[in-house]
């Protein structure tokens, strides 16, 4: 190989730095070599190595959520992909971009079934938008230039380009330019004029997901809300929310079909904004899947690939929505009184000491439910949830989104269960210095399930069944689990120990973990 | 539901046990409730809990090693199934049987794209031979009857079985009996003679993998090396050897081209029994991939599926083999004088304190090529090796093996950038008091990687290359990893302080960790 000509991993980087993508999530092996190497001759990429794919992808996605364009993965053939693929689900659920960079073994080794040989593609397939093997060296910069179209296109899509180790080592003519990328599209006037005749015959709401659920999106819909009394919903899943004194409070639809239905009770129109009607999470015998109430219909605002934000400020004035938007108060996160901890409490602390701008990554499961009501009065600050239900992607959601908000604190709010599934992302966060605050809520049980075996009709006094969902025997111990992986950490059970850990965590730079026992 | 009736859930399990089926290594969630809880009503399952589902995936795999019969999987949806893939895909290369339950939401929930919707049967399929959506509760026993058949036909199948929670929770009538297994078929009189005539043409070789590197054929084999002068070879990534004083040695074929063909040099025919011709593991610019010699023919005696026990011991009756084999002696480990570590000193030191009947799981990677040397004259063991080359599987075939074999020490000889991979499995070890002692290679890089860099021929000076395969910031501490998951764990960095810390750990019983740094 001869450094000095440019092979199509080199063309292939040039191209994504060109078409504005500047960090790469690695877990690399032999198959990813020249690519690797490639970094140094093509400067504008920045390469963050996860010790396990389930981090690197997660990683992408949080980076994706904040940054607001994809990040590379590079992952090693198809079982490296197969580790990746749990958050990539996520982002698929979460509508995030993420390109994948998979390599796979050069093309004539593919015969031979060699130990690693798998169907990369039919990995590939469930969770991409766009999938592209490449064929050679010559077509690897056009791949990646339509990479990051597929990638970016509104309001977000998984893109998955295969490059066989030959067409990475083999001499390309050049970079590809940039493709123009498809930008969410206007609403018709149509259902415009539908969601203002339900707004004016009022019990309607609006329930908002995507960038419709912050900045002018968000303003222009809590005016709508002043104006006509509209509820102002989001579901449990958001990709990302704006919360905190100063913004428009929006209920969270909880995820149980009779919570669901109870709390959107009345509401005659729902009108969706960039998503879907809420469903349940699980079926469970005997109730429904769909959680609009009898008596309410669902009406489109706007698609996930349409533009919210415009047509939420256009309904505004549409419906002569000019008056303020009511907007949450600071407070509401009253400390407890020194005493033991649990969701409300941790949810209370957080709240209190959160910084502004903070980026809050929610992974709490069962926790989760408590924060909207401590939280919507803290500064103002990002919220990203668990969006595809694959536990495991808060602790590398935080290290993605601490790579695209180097001057943001990133608090990561993680069950202790869920958390076991990446823990491999606190080395990221040592090895770089990124600053997040983990806390993981230690309940020391998959709490979430012993809940679902009641909900699902099965048994509650099952020993065998309670002993699967029971991880004290051994108690994890968070603290030794962060120290292995150069990450400081410090265990506490009282409102007035985590309070004055959280002080500390946030005010220092770099990463923390606080095990908060309960 | 009423608990006294069979649910579908129930039929499954009763199956499975009525088929011999008797671990279930398990990661649960919502949708699996009714399957776990249904292990309380059918005896003679043992569900043993891991935290993530590479680690029951990988537990399966080296509990039916040497169980030799599948244990079930129980895993969570597309995204819990997706967790365990690069272990289904390392066991699929080693023609390993595993069963695969996995929960999927109620037949009538999956049109509402939920959270945690996703295209099961596509995650699935590239690493299942047999693959079933049972389609109601009535059909569940029958589905579960036909993957044990898939799973235990000779040498060995991925079945995986999809249980939509309905046919779980439903009623079903009853459970199904067993059906016949396909064992392994002879081999013909022509594959026969054909090895037969290649011997007594002399140059001829044997390549054992399955069964047939085991037991009476591993000694019908040493016969016929002792009679012909034929070498004896297996492959680096076999599923299982035997190995250790008084048994016959192999020499193992390395992955890399040029010493592969240097080993086969001179040999005319390689007679194949139960594997492969040997290919590279890697495709390198202008080196082959079959790394056949010129001028050596391969020629099949058994294929996986056929007997190939039977078909060495009928050989070596033709060729009137019948003298003795040669049988390695006790020795070869000579303990190093007190000094730093390397992988010949920790399998010197390995094969000096091996206590006789142990299994020896061995995913130290760049660590393993010294191991034959030095273990051929340890106390008789079986050997398991990485198959599919996707790291992680050490620590979790651990798990399994000891649950397997309670009454063997298990020594997992484990490199530390792969043990990152999975490392939660040393939990499940805690928590049912496995005996195992792994032994951590750590040597604080990807050291395989930067070996390959080379042999890819990409830049070797490519300082973010070195940087993607250096581990070192920060240090991982796997004294304290193991601690936070509850196993004792000691450091070392001298032979004397290995010796001790080895000799201590084999002679106690239960889950120890020793991290052998150099």
């Amino acid at each position: 190989m001869n450094p000095n000509i440019m092979n199509g991993a080199e063309s292939l980087l040039r191209t994504f730095v060109a078409s504005g993508i500047d960090i790469c999530f690695a877990n690399p092996g032999t198959s990813e070599m020249h690519f690797v190497s490639a970094l140094d001759r093509a400067p504008g990429m920045r390469a963050v190595l996860g010790l396990f794919e389930g981090v690197v992808t997660g990683a992408a996605d949080g980076y994706a959520r904040m940054a607001g364009k994809p990040a590379v993965t590079l992952l090693h053939l198809g079982p490296g992909l197969a580790n990746g693929l749990a958050n990539l689900h996520n982002a698929r659920k979460g509508e995030v971009p993420v390109i994948n960079v998979v390599g796979d073994h050069a093309t004539a080794h593919r015969a031979y079934d060699a130990p690693l040989t798998a169907d990369v593609s039919a990995f590939a397939r469930p969770v991409s938008h766009w999938l592209v093997s490449t064929r050679d060296a010559s077509t690897a910069a056009a791949d990646g230039a339509r990479a990051v179209q597929a990638a970016r296109a509104a309001p977000g899509q998984i893109a998955t380009l295969i490059l066989p180790a030959d067409a990475a080592w083999s001499p390309a003519e050049r970079p590809a330019p940039p493709l123009p990328v498809q930008g969410p599209v206007p609403v018709s006037h149509e259902a415009l004029a539908q969601a203002a005749e339900a707004l004016r015959a009022g019990s309607a709401a609006l329930l908002l997901r995507h960038a419709a659920a912050r900045g002018k999106g968000l303003l222009a819909a809590g005016r709508i809300a002043a104006a006509t009394g509209a509820r102002l919903f989001c579901d449990t899943f958001a990709p990302r929310l704006e919360r905190g004194a100063g913004r428009v409070a929006l209920e969270r639809v909880p995820y149980r079909p009779e919570p669901a239905l109870a709390m959107l009770d009345g509401v005659k129109t729902l009108i969706l904004v960039g998503g879907q009607p809420p469903i349940a999470f699980f079926a469970y015998p005997d109730q429904p899947s769909q959680l609009t109430p009898q008596g309410c219909t669902p009406l489109v605002l706007s698609h996930p690939h349409e533009d919210g934000t415009a047509a939420l400020e256009a309904l505004a004035d549409l419906i002569g929505a000019r008056g303020p938007a009511r907007l949450a108060a600071r407070g509401g996160f009253d400390l407890p009184a020194d005493g033991g901890l649990d969701p409300a409490a941790i949810a209370a602390i957080v709240g209190h000491h959160l910084p502004e701008g903070a980026v809050v990554i929610d992974e709490s499961v069962t926790g989760s439910f408590a924060h909207h009501r401590f939280l919507d009065g803290a500064a103002p600050h990002d919220v990203i949830n668990l969006t595809g239900g694959a536990i495991g992607d808060g602790l590398p959601m935080a290290t993605g989104a601490a790579v695209a908000c180097p001057d943001r604190k990133v608090i990561c709010m993680q069950a202790d269960g869920s958390a076991m599934y990446t823990l491999q992302a606190l080395w990221t966060q040592a090895r770089y210095g990124l600053d997040v605050v983990t806390v993981i809520y230690a309940n020391r049980s998959y709490k979430v399930l012993v809940e679902e075996l009641k909900a699902v009709g099965a048994a509650t006094t099952s020993p065998t069944a309670l002993d699967m969902f029971d991880i004290t025997r051994p108690h994890l111990d968070w603290v030794k689990l962060a120290a292995g992986m150069g990450v400081e950490g410090v265990r506490v059970e009282t409102t007035r120990a985590l309070s004055e850990a959280l002080k500390s965590a946030v005010t220092a730079r770099g990463p923390r973990l606080i095990e908060a026992v309960y």
